[in-house]
């Protein structure tokens, strides 16, 4: 059962961030292949870098079925792409979704590898977050996760909350990896809705900002 | 003779996009060494993502031959940098012919390392189209490929006719990869001749495109 | 003490590049944990690609120590952020040291897993710049190392010195680390100071520079 639920996890994750990808590309007018490709770095991205830092092998490159998933996905969000709109909603919920999936993944595989806790928060946080910059870089947006409400730190506080709860709580492992899900995407909806931000850093840029 | 065959396309590939990057690191006017290291990604980029995604090791690391072949090229391209105006039909050909070649090249390794022949598909294309991407990032260009006239979207039709072609067509192994090459380019030649477009996402932007 | 001094080596160049990393991420108005990104890409970045590229593990994922280092460096320069202006020629010192010592890091690694020599310089030249790069691809500044004042160059000039001296000359291995160290901060500080550079390619830009 532990199984089939790391399983659903990571379908869930994937074709949100699938969706997430392919209305990014539509919005900034690419042509189909292009969105095509652009869905599937998001979806994959994250977790691409994580294997490689763990030297182990890249989870999609022997998983036909994760690239099926990732292209239906991606072709049913260009058909309907017209329902963005009714979508919003739902899309923003899966994109959370899909970060808290995504966070849990990378540090059970880190844990699973023998990584110190610590840079198993970094991997979750990766896996979580780089298909996003990834998207944003290729697109030639200012990666939005360095800009606006509350996104790298959920991960960070998701996975911190994880290990704790899986070292030092009695709850089964199955309802901790839920709890932090829901703790993630509470994080982020409470964020985008109350405009949470953290400080920044002001009264800077009256240098030279090209400096 | 076959494996000749496939060095000659390597080293062809090669050149061309060596002498792709130079000429666009020099119109970004960088100096001599950016240019250099612009024409080393460009030529390399791609080969070495999906020798990473593949786990194989690093094709130029333990190939002097390869590195040596793009310094001297990136070399030539900067003293003859003012013929780049004759060279323009010349360079397109070259960059066409290199797109094709990489592409059949990124296709076969994913063949022989027991990949599923839709994942293989995918590496060609990466081979064939990273390079280029990772030489716009790093001049700070929106990635053409995902704007302009069809491009990735050759490299994708060309490795699935490929793959068709030695699956069920009795034509030799060699003339297959001549066939899928000179599709590429003739796929890429007449969408610029013709201004060829896929068709693309409109009527989107009204939002606030930095959402 | 040959070990010693190559692990004070790799603690200097983190620490120089992990304050470089902040404060460029505090002047673009990043909250705390963007500017703890950002400090962690810009320290580990070179060496993460460099160990990919040699197919070695990672140098960071089991070295927690690197990794406290970074965050405390990180810290410790967003308390004492205000500092900066009297720290800049302090910084400029750092990150040009952290240049030339991941510099040497990286020829030394390529050696010791057999690569070719003139490769081994392209690794020096990847572990000193490509942290930088990666930071302000996420930064969304055109890689400043592709503009500004002599810096991929240093490296390059630094590493070929380096693999010539160890070869014919009869200087102690640390005499000859610290020579190159001292040679590479002297082509940057004099570059800076006196303005020097690479003559460029001009004369280009007519054409339509999107071209």
């Amino acid at each position: 059962m532990h199984e089939q639920f790391n399983f659903a996890i990571e379908v869930l994750g994937t074709i949100a961030f699938s969706m997430s990808g392919s209305f990014a590309a539509m919005q900034k007018r690419l042509d189909p292949f292009g969105v095509l490709i652009i869905a599937f770095v998001t979806s994959v991205g994250g977790g691409t870098v994580r294997d490689l830092l763990l030297d182990i092998p890249v989870f999609w490159m022997h998983d036909i079925l994760m690239c099926t998933l990732i292209l239906v996905t991606s072709i049913f969000s260009m058909i309907f792409k017209s329902l963005e709109k009714n979508f919003k909603v739902t899309l923003f919920i899966f994109d959370s979704f899909g970060l808290g999936l995504f966070t849990i993944i990378g540090v059970q595989k880190g844990l699973n590898a023998g990584i110190h806790p610590m840079i198993c928060i970094a991997l979750g946080t990766i896996t979580g977050c780089f298909g996003g910059i990834i998207r944003d870089i290729l697109l030639n947006r200012i990666p939005l996760i360095f800009r606006k409400e509350i996104y790298a730190t959920a991960c960070i506080v998701g996975g911190a909350v994880f290990l704790l709860m899986t070292k030092y709580s009695v709850l089964s492992y199955t309802f901790v990896q839920i709890l932090t899900i829901l703790l993630i995407v509470a994080i982020r909806t409470l964020a985008v809705k109350y405009h949470w931000q953290m400080p920044k850093f002001y009264g800077y840029d009256h240098n030279n900002s090209e400096m």
